[in-house]
C-alpha cells in the first residue's frame, strides 16, 4: 500500500463509502453521522492520508467569487433567494455571479461548466425540474468544490440543503380558511412530480383530517403549467355549478390564486363572502389586486442568507458546528389579508 | 517614429480622438462616421499599424461566455431582457453569467471586474441609477473588449446602445387616455435622475399640447421611490377633493399604477368610468389585477435579441453593416384593457 500518497478514493475504497462522504467528514460537515466521521479519520490516519496538495492550493488562490444556478430569475421567490444571497456574500468580500437555466437541464450542465471554469470558490444551487440525473453536481463534490442546495433537495447523499417547510405552509393555508369557517377548499395543486407541490398538498390533507373535513378527490386538481390562464379556465368550470361548488381555495401559488380570483369574480361570485382564497409565496403582486391576496410567504431573503452563511464557512474550511440539520428548514409565515376573512 | 509598433494610441494622437474611437473604426463598428472612419484607416495604413497581438490571441481563446450587467432582476423588465438575451446566446454556442448591481456604482464596478477575470468574450451592460462616472466602462472598451448598453444609454462617446422609445411610449399612453375622453390626465412622474422618466414625461407632454391641453403643473407628481405605498398615498391626497380631482392617470410603471388604483378605489371612485389608469412596462400582474390594466410594453425580450445579435456579431470581428443606429430604438406597444376604457 503505498502509505505515502493515500487518496480520499483509497479512503472511500477500504470503507466502502462514497469519496464526497469521506472528503465531507475529513471536513466535519453536516450531514454526515459521528460514527462515519470517526471511521473516516481513523482510516485517515491509518492511510497516513494527506490533503491534496493541488486542490488546496487552487483553494488558497481564492477568486472570492460565489457561483448561484437558479431555475428562473422572473420568479419572484428566486428573486428574493439571490437578494439574501447578495447581502451576505457582498458583507463578506465575495461577487457573486448567477446562471438562469430555464428549468432546462441541458442549460444547467453547461452553466455548472461555465461557473467551474470561472474558477468560483463555491456553488449555490436550486436545481431545474428536468434535473433527475445529479452526476454533473457529484462530479463537483467529488472534486471538493463546496456546494449548498436550495429550496429543491437532490437525490444525492450528504448534501448540505436550505429549504422551506412547504408542508406547514400548505397546513397553515387550509387550518385559516377552516377557522374562516370554509368547508369546501378547494386545492389548486402544482405540478405532481414537484416535491414542493406534494408538501403542499400533503399540509392541506392534514389540515383536513385534523378538522374531521373528509377529503373530496375532486376538490384537488393538478395546474401543471401553474399560469393564472391554467386556473381561470378550471375555476369557471368548477364554480359554475352553483349547487355544488367550493367555497374556498387554497392555490399552489400566487398566479394561480390570481387566475381563480379572476373567474370567481367573472361568475359575479363575491371574495371573501362566497369564495375565500390562499395563494402561496407571497409575489409582490400579492397585496396589490383586489381584494388583496392572503398568501403564505416563504422566507426566500433568509433562505439565501442562511445558504451563503453555510457556503462560505464550507469554502473557509471552517467546522460547521453545532449546526442541527432541521435549522436548515426554514419556516413559513401566512400572511393573512383580505381575500380569506370572511368573519371580519 | 517607431513604425513597427504602432499602436491604437498612437493613431489616436496623432488624430486626437480617443482610443476607443480608433479601435471602434478599425472594425467598422457602428455610431462611427465614415469620415471617422476613413481617416482613421488611413492613419493606420500610415503608421503600419498592426492588430495588437496579445489581443488577437486572447480572443482565439474564446470562452463563449457573456456577461450581462443589470440593475435588478426582480424588474419585470430586465427578467424578459435576460430572456431574450440568453434565447440568442443558447443559439449561437454561448453561456450567459449575469451580475445584479442593485442599483450600486460599488456593486457594479466589482461586478466588472469579476466579469472581466472570468475572462467573457463580451459584456452586455444596463448600468445602475447610480453610475455617473463611467470610466470602469471606458477602460474594459480600450481593452477592446465588444460591449453593448441597453435601456440605460451611457455619457461615453461611440458606444453601441440598444434603447426603447420611451418618449413615443408616453405619448401613445396619454394619447390614448385623451381619445377616451380623458381630460384631466395626472402624470405620476419617475424618478427625474433617469433619462427614461424624462423621455415619458416628454411624451406625456407632446400628446396634451397636440391634442391643445393645457399643461397643468400640479397634475405632474414625481414618485422618485417608485412603489405602490408612495403612489397610493400621493393619490389619495389628489384624489379626495372632488370638485378638483384629474380623471385619469398615466403612471411611471405598473407598480406605480397598481398603488394608484388602491387609492382611487379606496375612495369609492370607479375605473375606467371616473378615472381611467395605464401603467408602463407590462408587468406580469397587469392582467391579474381589476379591472386589468392598460400598460405600455417594452419590448424586453426583443431588446435582449438585439443587443446580443450585435454583441455576438462584434465577438466575432464581422463587419456590422448596414446598421442603422435608429434600428437600435426599440418602439413600444400600448396593450389595451379595462382600466383605460370609458368608451366601451
Amino acid at each position: 500500500m503505498k502509505l505515502a500518497q493515500a487518496t480520499i478514493k483509497d479512503i472511500a475504497r477500504e470503507l466502502n463509502v462514497s469519496s464526497s462522504t469521506v472528503s465531507r467528514a475529513l471536513k466535519d460537515y453536516p450531514g454526515i453521522s459521528d460514527e462515519t466521521k470517526k471511521r473516516v479519520k481513523e482510516m485517515a490516519e491509518k492511510l497516513n492520508y494527506r490533503p491534496n496538495a493541488v486542490a488546496l492550493s487552487l483553494r488558497k488562490s481564492k477568486s472570492f467569487t460565489i457561483g448561484v444556478v437558479i431555475p428562473e430569475v422572473v420568479h419572484f421567490f428566486f428573486s428574493t433567494v439571490i437578494s439574501g444571497i447578495e447581502e451576505v456574500a457582498y458583507k463578506n468580500g465575495y461577487n457573486v455571479i448567477l446562471c438562469q437555466t430555464n428549468e432546462k437541464l441541458e442549460r444547467e450542465i453547461s452553466s455548472v461548466e461555465t461557473m467551474l471554469s470561472n474558477q468560483i470558490d463555491g456553488l449555490l444551487v436550486s436545481y431545474s425540474k428536468e434535473t433527475t440525473d445529479f452526476s454533473h453536481f457529484i462530479k463537483l463534490m467529488e472534486m471538493e468544490l463546496p456546494i449548498v442546495f436550495f429550496d429543491r433537495t437532490p437525490n444525492i447523499e450528504n448534501t448540505v440543503n436550505v429549504t422551506v417547510n412547504d408542508f406547514n405552509g400548505g397546513y397553515q393555508a387550509t387550518k385559516h380558511l377552516i377557522d374562516q369557517g370554509y368547508r369546501k377548499i378547494l386545492h389548486l395543486a402544482g405540478p405532481s412530480n414537484l416535491t414542493i407541490s406534494k408538501k403542499r398538498k400533503e399540509g392541506y390533507l392534514a389540515a383536513l383530517n385534523e378538522a374531521g373535513i373528509p377529503v373530496d378527490e375532486k376538490l384537488i386538481v393538478e395546474c401543471p403549467i401553474a399560469n393564472e390562464k391554467e386556473s381561470f379556465e378550471s375555476c369557471v368550470q368548477l364554480f359554475k355549478d352553483a349547487d355544488n361548488r367550493p367555497d374556498a381555495i387554497f392555490a399552489h401559488h400566487d398566479i394561480v390564486a390570481a387566475g381563480a380570483m379572476l373567474a370567481v369574480k367573472s361568475l359575479g361570485l363575491k371574495i371573501p363572502e362566497e369564495v375565500g382564497v390562499v395563494g402561496f409565496s407571497n409575489w409582490q403582486f400579492a397585496s396589490m389586486i383586489d381584494p388583496p391576496l392572503t398568501s403564505v410567504m416563504q422566507p426566500g431573503s433568509k433562505i439565501g442568507e442562511k445558504a451563503t452563511q453555510i457556503l462560505l464557512e464550507m469554502i473557509n474550511n471552517k467546522v460547521i458546528n453545532p449546526l442541527n440539520m432541521e435549522d436548515l428548514v426554514l419556516d413559513t409565515e401566512l400572511l393573512i389579508r383580505k381575500s380569506s376573512l370572511k368573519n371580519s
